[in-house]
């Protein structure tokens, strides 16, 4: 039998409490032994829950209890989360998180930790939820050079952007919409900033290229100056607009951001609407290929918070491979990402004509019904290209980035 | 050093070799030994191609030398697939291969020697090519009750459906494009009478259910009576016609069978076009989650392939635990099956419903500009009733399942 502890009975933590009990059997037999929940870790008390019987207020009594090989993390935030997943690790036991703070901000250094301890530090739910993507990139392609991963990783966005493209709400109204439903955080920052999606692709690339991608290195934009005229345009030219969390590799140089871009049609991210998540990953042999899920919500995390628990319990004495360096990756400056750009402008086609092509080049023009303003794209050009001519550009009203 | 050998030179045996030389610093790395392809089998000869060096006609010389401790099986076929397979288990060489054939047919008694002889017997190629999910089948969805496995498993059939749809070609011109350009065989009997997918389904259902479910249990259908007017309705409805590999548990029975159907706007697989596949799964904890990618083509397959290698080479002297047992699992009689059913009939939609409400209960109409035709959507109702009242259905054209 091996013995777990779950570190906080939140609603990530009651979600394995109640993925491991259901499923228990199932669980044992995968795991190939008993898989009992010996500990769970909250300051509060839960009067007449089934947790009662296994609720400590301290994590001493889980850190000294030998017989305790798996400690489950899903209190959130950096402290005391990494302390105590330190500690752990430390008295050989395996960790499993859904912490993507911890991840993005201490990962490297847990994996390193939990190697010099034959010991596991797996956190396949701190991006996209339930979706299997961390152990994939790990264990299944591994044979190709990954020069792309792109995501909608924030399923709090993805519905407020679905939403203004379906229901032709405005953003304020599918904000509180979401907040409502609970999909939404009544301090809903991190979510519409982008912040939350900037570190899910933060540890996204640092598995695909292997070294440390610093979230706070890489260029981010929420969805808040997206407006009911951005969708209308996106709409007529055959494009959804969406969240895109992305990283690609070219000539060894990685270029990383976070920012609303207008999505074609034909690629397999524009389809995903409501609080889904997918990411996209493209292989120099694979090609493109594409995991999609319930990116959060508490039991899809924790269905795969308990795989890890899982996979901890196969290999305890053993462990599983992570390239992960803490060796930090130079990201290149955003004035060197090229892209396709999409333009509003005042005036009706021929004066926006007239205007935009002293600047740039256009391959295409959009009147979307707009009153007095025209539309149009760029050829490929580069972001400070693009804002040099963008600043002289008079009548302009909004810019969004297509994604390529 | 790992040395590697490859069981046939054809398309997916060049492309592993392709991978594992282009990709190698990185393979080495990823597999924490240096791989090296020590021989590749064929019985024809390949003057001038680098693969010269290592070719050999005699498949003891890999099996008699101990240095091989990876085998890569893409020749295809049972035979001598199965007997190369076997042998080289026997011999303690781990044994990787893309071959839905001898999986389907061999695959419980391969795993058993495997876990017998501590090697591995690794199959990620043999369904949806270049998509993980096989591995994450058995490592990742480890917490879950998977209640569902549905795909577009075959490129061939899907490529067809979606010229028929978005181009409006007849299916014979759709499949002599998909001869021409390679994605369809001379004798496409596999690919269009399902035959492939009923394979790939039963693999897949076995992986998820842990018992054997037998290919030739499975009730399958292709798309060769798939017709144009099939389609208009589709449209007209908000539904893609999808060839859909299916399997499902409901009260512990198992239903599975391979037939075109109308898949919902909304549904995940109904994006799914050309020659991509995707293979979606509901976990009673999970939710859904779905694995999209190449379901085929030489680099992509490889890919897969070359990722079992590396899985092989960190696995040396270990056994990969993988639930599928040789025990036969008892499929669900095809009477049994519940869905909703779409029916073309002659007839305007007065005439149609007099008969159409005597023998079903209607859910809804539809004219979709067919002359003298009209379709109609039964509630949800099993099979058996279903054919019940379609022979008595006076004028009735053609049938389509409605995917739940």
């Amino acid at each position: 039998m091996v013995n777990v502890a779950i570190l906080g009975y939140g609603t990530v933590g009651s979600g394995v409490y109640e993925v491991i009990t259901t499923n228990n059997k199932l669980i044992n037999k995968k795991a190939g032994e008993d898989v009992s929940i010996k500990y769970v870790l909250d300051l509060r008390d839960f009067p007449g829950d089934p947790v009662e019987k296994v609720l400590v207020h301290d994590f001493n009594v889980i850190l000294e209890d030998p017989s305790v090989k798996v400690v489950v993390e899903v209190m959130g935030g950096v402290e005391p989360a990494y302390t105590f997943a330190k500690k752990s690790l430390l008295a050989g036991k395996s960790v499993c998180t859904s912490n993507k703070e911890l991840v993005a901000n201490k990962g490297p250094e847990l994996i390193r930790i939990a190697k010099e301890n034959k010991v596991n530090f797996l956190f396949e739910a701190s991006c996209g939820g339930g979706i299997p993507i961390i152990r994939p990139l790990n264990s299944s392609l591994t044979a190709d050079d990954i020069i792309e991963i792109s995501g909608i990783l924030n399923g709090t966005t993805n519905y407020i952007l679905t939403k203004m493209t379906d229901e032709g709400w405005d953003f304020d109204t599918a904000l509180k919409k979401a907040q409502e439903l609970g999909y939404a955080e009544r301090n809903p920052e991190a979510d519409v900033l982008g912040y939350d999606a900037c570190r899910k692709i933060a540890i996204l690339s640092s598995l695909a290229y292997g070294k440390t991608v610093g979230y706070e290195d890489i260029h981010t934009e929420g969805i808040t100056s997206v407006t009911y005229e951005d969708i209308e345009y996106a709409k007529k030219m055959g494009y959804a607009i969406k969240l895109i969390a992305s990283s690609e590799k070219k000539d060894g140089k990685i270029y990383a951001m976070v920012a609303p871009m207008l999505v074609r049609r034909d690629h397999p991210l524009c389809s995903i609407n409501g609080v889904f998540n997918a990411i996209f990953v493209r292989g120099n042999m694979l090609g493109d290929a594409m995991f999609y899920g319930s990116g959060a919500g508490k039991l899809p995390t924790a269905s795969a918070v308990a795989g890890d628990v899982v996979d901890a319990v196969r290999h305890v004495g053993k462990n599983i491979m992570v390239f992960w360096d803490e060796e930090k990756e130079d990201l290149q400056d955003i004035g060197d990402f090229k892209h396709q750009f999409f333009v509003r402008v005042k005036g009706d086609k021929d004066t926006v004509k007239e205007k935009a092509e002293k600047l740039f080049s256009v391959t295409g023009y959009t009147d979307a019904g707009i009153d007095n303003e025209t539309g149009f794209v760029t050829e490929i050009m580069k972001e400070d290209d693009f804002e040099k001519a963008y600043a002289q550009l008079e009548g302009a009203v909004a810019k969004l980035r297509i994604k390529d």
